[in-house]
């Protein structure tokens, strides 16, 4: 109870904040939102009774907790591999607090807080708090530096760490309204308020997330002191001096977004998670300050990743060097690297967008990401993870950066704590609002309960989506009310595969989405995206609306021309794989043609149910001794791309040959 | 006769040198073998008909000849692209210079004559040489600067267009004994003496090739000057401040080979061709000052070379980017460079390691080179030229810096100019000595005059190399003497496919070479790669020499994945190829099983005479729509690799897969 009060309390903060000056549109929060969806719920527990788990147990076998301990004491050695190991338990609590938010756990709760309790004790009585210096501050790594924050540009990710304190620290206290650890941020980021800014320390974030982690402390705390100092930090970066001749993205500073102010940036470029942090931190201060440039810059950015940057699955960053964005329309499906993290991060960033400018094309951009190129991140078994998502695997090509199996950690761990914490955040992507205006973003069923004006207005949601396109959406005001419900139609349900030329639909669909209100059909109105039904809403209305789910050709612009005369298959939001498993042990064998009929089918049994996609195709095959090829028909079977390396490594691949112009032939 | 009497002072000249300190080993020169050879003779008969007119015809027509006479008055436009334009004159001069020494020809002397009037008035009053600059030194292009020799490195080519100056007025001196070309070079290299060196200018030259010119004009000169002039440019190299830690081969200074002093120097790096004349010069000045540091260096540098940067077929420069050579083991077939300039190069540096060393596995290199990727740059029309020589056409794979078709002249025409100074040069490579020791290097029929001591000695050559491996050497001293005749056997004859483990023959030739004296067989004693037949020669002596020429499957080393399970094909000397018109229009879809047995044949009417293979092999077949793949037998015809793309452009492979494993499907 006590906790309801104080999350009250917080959203009565956020709106007083927010009446000054903020996203026009506000998310309604995680926290009023109930699911009772199968796709969403059972990735929810298994988060609460696997992945959590795992993450922490891992946090402690690894010796990320004994850091703490060792700086607690300051004495012993790191014992980790890279100094922002840290990040991995502030991500895990980010993410345990929203487990504890939706499904209370005494249990899980203590072990929180015992953790809290160690990570307040390696901090230092300034506020500082990075295990891998206050262990022993002179025996520090070179990349570390002798001194605090001299080392941003080469990883020593100080303001790394600091930035996912915060965001760990704000969502354990919106979750449980404690202030244990957002004392210890606080604490933290008071240091770094008195450090840098105009006349003080100046230095642009080697890492960015910092910029969001202070919005977020400003938002619980009101202190503008936190967003003036995010936006010190976002107006550092392009005034270091790089060899901007060079190639090397390093060595011109584009690796870390640091080669122009950000304000001339106009591309997305350099480390696909960091440019992802750093727009979304723009976003932010943005919106709380009015700042147009920004606005600009990260809408020509937005523009450009979308329309040249951007996989069909959903995810970034194509180039395993500097796990960075390569240049427009430089997409590799052989050597994509798609760190797990880019597509969490661009599910941040599309979400921000959307809140400055109320355009679903952000929410499709953000459903495709979630839907396929992220939740493809984590294997069904919740403890096994992805760093990379391969758009194809070759038997005969191997690469150091394509992963073909699932690890259950890495030396690395960004992307399993990213998961651990963006998971259970999902249902506070669904709805939206701005005053009387109310966004259905996201198809996931389960109660929300929203406040319009004063009135209090619950929105019940049923479907079994993204299998199928027949949405339900119970209105229940607590008195009948005004209320212009947007549903936002997705842009594939409208023959728009990407809002970019970037990908299209080979023929549109015949089908249109339907919407009844209590058993009318209604002529709605499209207002960037959204279906807007206004009306004087009553108890129990009723309103339905039917995607169609046809399956869908892919086709990638010519200026991608590793695709060309190539499909990819799409049904509802998902994208599909051939996999090796259910295709005769093979997948870059496969041809389409154009004239194929498929069929889909639900699979309860299969990948914990998914429906698969079959067509009669060609496929190629070499015999035994290597002299003979020849092309047989067989049954292709597709599955959810998000679905695939789940049962062993082998073959996959997203784009399929329509036809075969020449033969590359391969002897190993 | 005058000539002949010039050339014999000069040859004493040499050797009066030569006493000092020079190459243990002495080549004897080209105007002492007369050739009878059909491969060669109608190469060089070619380019003396066709070649070099159209080369001075495309020298006028482009504009280099204009640039000149504008020089001589001060006035106009420089109105070609490079400042190193100059230097197609001086090569082509140089060609057509050995061109008359083997045939006079008065109207081409006259010709050449009235070129070097040109060049002369184009000299400034103090012997600078460089049309760009002296038509107006005002508005000279940014790479020039507005001083001389300041812009080195940004490629002037100031010293460049010195080098191939003095090389062209050395060989024109020799061929004609007139100096009117040699005065103007050496008036230039006097004005360099008077500008370089120690306590005067410095400057590492961006191209090299002034070693080498400086090195003929000492030979020629006996200015000691001119040699410690060309060790100073050497050694001035890897003393600029350079990026090391940049990849970017510009930056870093490897592109020039600048980034390290060279005798600290161990790998091939760079630019090829720049590569080949700073080795090549490297070694004129080692064996004239017995430097020992540069013989380490270039030892160490051939290892790495011929290791792990060389193609099969004797070609060198993997990379577009920078015309240079890759990494170790960097030999990609599809993008495959090979400047033909590189090819030369390797010939002339391979020529002075051996007349370093006196071991057979340089001339193995440079008859590896000579026959098949250099005079590939050259079409059998004698008027079509590549400047890059591919691994492999596919149809389906384009990249900018693969030519598929041959070109009359190219806006950087060095290629083509560099052919015509070294076809016919080639009697110059046949033999050497050392005292009593006379290598036969290549087998070219003709006369060889050669004095042992102060007796005379005529070896004739009557073979039908490279299509024969059955030699007859007929010695007729003036006298009967005694010589050690070393007969060098080739690497491929004696089972080395490469004189490293780079390449290997897959199954070892049961046939060694076979050696006969007056019908004798005799058993020979093998030193440094050569049968050594020491005895009292008489007149009329004759030695046969039998070569292996059974068919050879070529296969490469592990660390060249591409070319895993696959095989090139080798008969004598050539290497082979499968090109499309010979084989149902394409190449790249054959198969050649571990089993295949060959037959080769002489076509005269084909390509001007050549011997090809042919077997019974498997070929993929795509249909018209694309959907169905077979495997088929055909008829693989392979042509030797230097006679591609005769024809038309199409595709060509030399690296054929033995089994296939997969294949890709390609959709264009």
């Amino acid at each position: 109870m006590k906790k309801l009060i104080l999350l009250l309390l917080l959203v009565i903060a956020q709106k007083a904040i927010a009446q000054k000056q903020d996203y026009p549109i506000q998310p309604v929060p995680f926290t009023s939102v109930k699911l009772t969806d199968k796709f969403w719920n059972s990735r929810i527990e298994t988060n609460r009774t696997v992945t959590i788990p795992a993450s922490f147990e891992r946090c402690e076998s690894t010796g990320r907790v004994k850091n703490f301990q060792m700086a607690a004491e300051h004495k012993g050695k790191f014992c980790t591999t890279y100094p922002f190991d840290d990040t991995d338990i502030y991500k895990t609590i980010e993410g345990a607090s929203y487990s504890l938010a939706l499904h209370p756990d005494e249990k899980l709760s203590k072990y929180v807080d015992s953790l809290i309790t160690i990570v307040g004790r390696a901090q230092e009585p300034d506020g500082y708090l990075y295990t891998a210096r206050t262990i022993d501050p002179l025996h520090v790594g070179s990349w570390l530096g002798t001194e605090r924050w001299v080392k941003e540009q080469e990883n020593s990710h100080e303001l790394y760490n600091a930035g996912h304190l915060y965001e760990g620290a704000v969502a354990h206290y919106m979750a449980t309204g404690k202030r244990n650890l957002l004392n210890i941020a606080i604490k933290n980021a008071d240091l770094l308020v008195n450090t840098f800014g105009p006349n003080k320390r100046h230095v642009a974030p080697g890492h960015e997330v910092v910029e969001m982690g202070l919005v977020k402390l400003y938002r619980v705390t009101g202190k503008k002191e936190y967003l003036d100092l995010a936006k010190f930090f976002i107006d550092e970066r392009g005034h270091k001096e790089y060899n901007k001749k060079s190639k090397n993205v390093y060595e011109n500073g584009i690796y870390w977004q640091d080669n122009k102010p950000v304000v001339e940036q106009d591309e997305a470029e350099g480390h696909a998670v960091r440019a992802m942090y750093l727009y979304s931190g723009m976003a932010d201060v943005a919106a709380l300050t009015g700042d147009k440039q920004y606005l600009a810059a990260i809408d020509k950015i937005w523009n450009n990743m979308v329309g040249k940057k951007m996989y069909v699955q959903g995810s970034i960053g194509a180039v395993g060097d500097g796990e960075r964005f390569g240049e427009n329309y430089e997409l590799p499906n052989a050597t994509a690297y798609n760190e797990t993290c880019a597509a969490i991060g661009n599910v941040y960033w599309n979400q921000r967008m959307f809140l400055l400018h109320g355009d679903s094309k952000y929410i499709d951009v953000l459903e495709k990401t979630l839907y396929n190129g992220l939740i493809a991140g984590i294997g069904l078994d919740g403890k096994s993870f992805f760093y990379t998502n391969a758009m194809q695997i070759h038997d005969s090509f191997n690469h150091p950066d394509i992963e073909r199996g699932r690890s259950g950690w890495f030396v690395c761990s960004c992307c399993p704590t990213n998961l651990v914490r963006l998971i259970p955040s999902i249902p506070g992507y669904i709805y939206a609002q701005n005053g009387k205006d109310v966004f259905v973003n996201l198809f996931i069923s389960g109660t929300g309960n929203l406040k319009v004006g004063s009135k209090a207005v619950q929105i019940i949601q049923q479907n079994n989506y993204p299998w199928d396109g027949g949405l339900t959406f119970t209105i229940n005001p607590a008195a009948s009310m005004d209320m212009n419900l947007k549903l936002r139609i997705p842009g594939w349900a409208q023959n728009v595969a990407m809002p970019s030329d970037l990908y299209a639909y080979q023929t549109p669909s015949g089908q249109k989405a339907e919407i009844k209100v209590n058993g009318k059909t209604v002529n709605y109105v499209m207002q960037n995206g959204y279906a807007v039904i206004s009306r004087k809403w009553k108890k129990g209305d009723k309103v339905e609306m039917n995607l169609p789910m046809d399956i869908r050709r892919v086709v990638a612009n010519d200026k991608l021309p590793e695709n060309c005369d190539k499909v990819a298959l799409q049904r509802g939001p998902l994208m599909y794989c051939a996999e090796w498993k259910d295709n005769n042990g093979k997948a870059a064998n496969i041809i389409i043609p154009q004239n194929t009929t498929f069929t889909a089918a639900y699979k309860p049994g299969l990948l914990n149910g998914v429906t698969v996609l079959k067509a009669n195709v060609k496929a190629v095959k070499v015999d035994a001794g290597g002299q003979n090829i020849s092309t047989e028909n067989t049954t292709l079977t597709a599955i959810p791309y998000y679905s695939w390396a789940n049962r062993g490594a082998g073959e996959m691949t997203v784009w399929f040959p329509q036809q075969v112009k020449y033969v590359d032939l391969l002897t190993h």
